[in-house]
């Protein structure tokens, strides 16, 4: 059975990696007819303690909410994402390992060198194609604050997710044929074209 | 103010630890005069979720559970070890880093160098010393059934700690000047003694 396609979608809190989601799962599953498994990070293996504690925060130790997350996407990944892509599933997944480098490296402030350094040991599943909604952080904290969800900005501050957005910046220049680069501050309908756009090769040889 | 003393006390399950440690920390405490902090690992920063999660166990991630450990060790040296440290004090820990390499690279079969690359980008402190206490497993499941812990060979088998325990002498092999191998099999007074002669020249210049 051939492996099936892992997707996944990044960018900051309030981009609509949700939406955007949701509109991918049901063209590929109804429209497409293939097999979708449409799953996130934290948490996404259906265990919550690792995602409870991770919402807790207040680590003070430099790698704990880094580790902690690596340790979540091992689960995910052994439980969940291996196992759909073995059944020849498409994969996709809100959030992987592009966030922990733009959120802990670049946000945060982390060695970029040293989580690859991590990451290369665990040898994670990777992505086909990501997916970047690229929005500004003030349209983001425009988005986030109609919804009620400025909690992610007031605690970490404007500056952090301008950091995290520059981080997936780079990201992108440095693997850009994994990494489409995707304007998010379009209609819904607007930027799922686009997606659909990165998408039609990949998914309709 | 010098930084203080870190000393490590290693061993597989049985073969002692808590036992020794206590003496140790009354002997440092009460008779040399030196302020003491006596922690242990994993959950020694006060906080159970992490270590709530690691009895549970079932991981299926090859890395979740020593993804786990180091998340936990992450938040411990930044709230105790460390700042102990800071202040002068001779710091004692049952166990530490080598009861990851010994648990999961020798006793679970990941790779040594794997994880030893993993640790080096956490940059945590290097014990000063550290205490081996050397047990067969024979002899280390003897002790546990005699008060009734043998849920931890049980669940893993024998064939596991002896693994774990070929393990520990690796490490002391590539590192004798750090970690001194003490015989476990006597009694408690007389391992103790022993322990203090590894010691006394350290703890009293």
């Amino acid at each position: 059975m051939p492996r099936g396609l892992f997707v996944t979608i990044e960018g900051v809190d309030g981009s609509g990696k949700t939406t955007q989601a949701s509109k991918l799962a049901s063209w590929i599953g109804d429209q497409l007819g293939r097999r979708v498994l449409w799953t996130r990070e934290p948490g996404g293996w259906g265990d919550d303690g690792i995602r409870e504690m991770l919402l807790k925060g207040g680590w003070q130790g430099p790698y704990t909410e880094t580790l902690l997350f690596l340790a979540d996407r091992c689960e995910h990944c052994a439980r969940v994402i291996g196992p759909a892509l073995e059944e020849g599933r498409v994969v996709i997944c809100e959030r992987y390992q592009d966030s922990t480098l733009a959120y802990q490296a670049f946000g945060s402030g982390l060695g970029l060198e040293d989580l690859d350094r991590i990451s290369s040991v665990l040898a994670l599943p990777r992505p086909d194609v990501t997916i970047w909604l690229d929005l500004g952080p003030e349209e983001a904290a425009l988005r986030l604050s109609s919804r009620g969800g400025m909690d992610a900005i007031e605690s970490r501050g404007m500056d952090f997710f301008a950091r995290v957005r520059d981080g997936y910046r780079v990201l992108w220049e440095r693997d850009p044929s994994r990494i489409r680069r995707v304007p998010a501050d379009g209609s819904p309908e607007r930027v799922f074209e686009l997606i659909k756009g990165e998408l039609v090769r990949l998914l309709c040889p």
